[in-house]
This record gives C-alpha cells, structure tokens and sequence, in this order.
C-alpha cells in the first residue's frame, strides 16, 4: 500500500573519529524515503532550496521513490546539519543547525498523494506534523517522530500530534522525557496513555523496544565492528519499519516486531558508510540476507 | 557435572532511589551459587570472618549448595560492600569496600572438591584466581570474571589468568578497558587473542554478547518496570549460564547461547528484590516460565 513520508532533505557534514565530509545528502526524509524503497514504493513530501546541487536528487530517481512531493523553492536554501562523533561513536554533538528553508513554510502534499494509507511524519514541528495528517484522505496507520526541542519547548503542540497518531518512534532519551520517567518499560507505558497504540523506543548501538498495551518487544542491534557514520541510523530503521508494513498492507502488532527487524538490519547498512553511501548501494538481496543474520544473532536452542 | 564457584560472601549496604539495606548478604559467590543451585549442585569456595551472622548463611541450606569450602576465619571479618545506585538505578557509585579477610590469604579448595569439571572464579586478584585452577585435577571447563582495579593495576598477572581459562565474563566497560577499544565487537575479539575462546560481554539493562572466534550472538535483557536492586545482577547471571552448561555438561557454542539465556533470565528475577530475596524465592518452574519469556520477546514472525 502506498507510503507516504514528510521530513528533511539536507546538506550534512559529519565528523567521525575516523574522517570527516563536507556537503553531503542528509535530511530524516532522504534516509526514510531510500530505506523504506527497498521494501516499498514511497511518496516523498519536502522542500528544499535551489542551492541544492541536482546531483543529491539522483539518488532518489531508479528508485520506486515517487518525488512529485519534493518542492525546490526558489531563492530559499537547504537545512545544513553539521554534526561530530565522539570518541565513543555512539556519542554526538551537533555543532550547528541552519533550518533555512526548513523554517519557512511548510510543503503541500500533493493532491495525487492524498490517497496515501500508510503516513511516516519524520520530526519537524508537531503542529505541521498534525496539519500534515489533515491533508490525508484516510490514512490507515499514521506514525511520527520527534526530539527534545518539541518535548521540552512545544509540548502542548506535541501532546496533540500523538493523540492524532498510531504509533510513534522515538529515541530512548527522548522517550524518558517524554514521559518525566527514567524507566524504559514505564516510559513506554507512559506514552502510550498520550494516545499511540505503540511506541517504538530506539536505543542505538543497543537496539530498539516495542512498547504496546498487552507486550513488550525487544530487538538488539547487528553489532557492528566497523561504524564509519550513525547518522541516518535511526530514520532508516523507521524507513525500514514502515516499507515493510506498506508492502504487506498489515498495521498488526505481530506485523510491527518483524517491522522492526527490518528497521534493525537496514539500520545496520547505513552505519556502514557515510551519508546514504552504504544504503543508496544496498539491494533487497543484501537486507535478506541480513535479515537472515538477525534471526541467527538472537537464536538459541 | 561438578560446579564449582570461588568468591566474596559478603555483607552489603545498599542505597537506591527507592529505598536502602544495611547490612545485607552480598558477594559475587553467593549471588553465583544461589542461582546455579537452580540448574545443577555447587561447589562453594570463599571465607568469611566469625561476624558474619550465620542466618546469612541459611540461604544455601536446603539446596544443592555444598559448603564444605567456605571457611569462617576466626578474627577475621567480612568482606563489606557500601553502594549506591544513582537517579537512573543502571548507574552506580561504590561508597565504600572494606576487603577485610578478603585481602588476607585466599580460602583453599578442599580434597573432596578437586574433581570439579566446571569451575567459576568470581571477581578477585588474577594471581589468586590462577592458583585456583591449579588446584583441580582436570576441569573442563574454566570460566572468570575481572575487574577493572586488575585490568588497571595487575595487568601482567590478569593476562597470566586469561590464557589459562577457556572464557571471560566481564562488563561493557570493562571489556573496552581490558582491549583498550571502545567498539564492543572488536573489543571482544581482541580478548580472544589473549586466550580465551569465548568472551561474555555484560551490558547491564541492555542485555549481553557472547564473542567467540567465528559468531556473535545478542540478547537483551528482559525489560523490567520495578528494579529494585541491580546488585548481583551480573553473578547471577553468571551462575546460571555456568549452572546450565554443569547441569548438560556441554562446552559448546551452542550451549554457551543457552547459558546466557538461562543467565539473563535468572538476573532478571535477581533484581526484582533487594539482596538475595528475590532470587533465593524463586524455583526451578519460575526461571523455566521467564525462559518462555524471553524466547517471546524476542521472537518475530
């Protein structure tokens, strides 16, 4: 069923331990919209200056990406993240953040989207996250992200995106506070009382928790012994959740967990290279494969 | 087959966020064997001084828990543990250690337990743990825990002890010490080339890795909404991975998979109460139902 998703199409530069690029693709949507198209087709919904050089938009074209959603706006610029790993990879700081046109209006869904079923709001503002869902006809299942700065500085704007949604994925951070509660499993809980009937907790290099009224689900992370870059880890793990739940048209809870192992080993991709290297370059094949190392990573007699 | 465990018995104050103990049964041994007994007899090897209260010592009667190796030193005391866990119970701060007769001269292993085929030795001095070893006849299979006070200041002697067992449990942090390598994967094997042939890497909340030469394998911890006390999470843990591999008296990879799911399963219950209570109320069908458990949680189609 058809996959609709909104979030950033950017220009990152990420330092690691190890190496550093400057100007590359980034943006929640770009990895989202290139995961989840392994599994699905996807209706990319962003906007982005015409600063940005048309050679970052090939990587959605031979794709079952449809980017009639993708406005470039003219005389505005591309959101820029500049980011650093620490010494422990799993640690970042962000050294700076240009919204630009991020910051101006929003994009429209396209009319020919309007259809969608399954509805991915990548973290942005909750209130445009809300206006995003208005703009469906009759989404089926309708899951968000978020971050600190809309739990600590909109959180009203917040509290009603997730009574407005199915499901929301969420790093472990950001789900302690969310919910004022340092335990994960209550903090889980706590969320769902917001209105999700599912939180999808992410804890890096840890793996990821499903939360639902009746279960608890947990899935570890294909360790890795060659992290070149984290970023896009967690968008491509929702973008891998979400295609699988579009290609198979389920939005069950049985449905969810293998939704999430697919999210775990295309996560595992994309820490493999810099930017969308290592996911642009992964093939279905590869993901069963992985998907297949996953089952054996957990299994004991 | 024969199980055999050395090390602390001890008397513990422990401070959480909820609540405190003072003057409570702790020790990496008695945790160890008190969870082993589940699965299979324990041999136990430690000494305490004449202070110790003898109710503490109740707890391994009514088991298959042999004490003939636990010497009670006269004008000696016990081994004293003061700790506190922090606002988040996964971290923790030691207030206070008194070793007492823990740091005069070890207990031996007495004739009748010399025959042991499975040997444990809990956190203590590398040279000690070493000569341990030498006093068994043949084992089969020798597995040790460290700390990173050998790690850091008895390095040589703690090298000794590795290439002389056939594996290591130790925490995350310790494992990235003790290999000088913040990835966990490449951590890991680095500890292989010192000797063992399988490391058990422990990652509190977030579960546990085993590395051998040629697979890894991942499971997390079963999520738990009530910690009340994480102390001997970890030798618990270890007990019932050891008490599996006595009970089936296998050695191999595969068997070693289940040990860490029988050991992640009887940590679980460790922490649902201070000190030993939990685990010493807990029986056999208990630890089979939280082995159903963990098989579910992390089971996707």
């Amino acid at each position: 069923m058809s996959l609709l998703v909104t979030g950033t199409i950017g220009i990152d530069t990420v330092e690691t331990p190890t190496g550093k690029v400057d100007g590359v693709l980034g943006g929640s949507a770009a990895y989202f919209a290139v995961a989840a198209s392994l599994l699905a087709p996807v209706r990319l919904v962003g906007v982005v200056g015409d600063d940005l050089p048309p050679r970052f938009l090939e990587v959605f074209k031979n794709r079952s990406i449809d980017t009639a959603g993708l406005e470039i706006r003219r005389g505005a610029k591309t959101f820029q993240w500049h980011g650093k790993y620490l010494d422990d990879i799993n640690e970042r700081e962000t050294l700076r953040t240009d919204l630009n046109v991020v910051g101006e209006a929003p994009p429209r869904i396209p009319d020919s989207f309007r259809d969608s079923r399954f509805l991915f709001l990548a973290n942005t503002h909750p209130a445009i996250q809300r206006r995003f869902i208005g703009q469906l006809a009759g989404p089926r299942l309708v899951v968000c992200d978020t971050m600190n700065l809309w739990i600590d500085g909109f959180r009203d704007d917040l509290l009603q995106t997730l009574a407005a949604v199915h499901g929301v994925v969420l790093n472990d951070g950001e789900a302690r506070m969310l919910a004022g509660e340092k335990n994960l499993v209550r903090a889980g809980r706590a969320i769902l009382g917001l209105g999700p009937q599912f939180a999808v907790i992410k804890k890096g290099e840890h793996g990821a928790m499903l939360v639902t009224p009746d279960e608890l689900f947990v899935l570890p992370a294909i360790p890795c012994a060659d992290v070149v870059d984290p970023t896009g880890a967690g968008d491509s793990f929702a973008g891998g959740m979400m295609g699988y739940l579009a290609a198979t048209g389920r939005t069950d809870v049985e449905a969810v967990k293998t939704g999430l192992a697919y999210g775990t080993c295309i996560a595992s991709i994309t820490i493999e290279g810099y930017s969308l290297d290592a996911l642009r370059a992964a093939e279905r094949q590869a993901l069963d494969a992985r998907l297949v190392q996953l089952r054996n990573l957990v299994k004991f007699e």
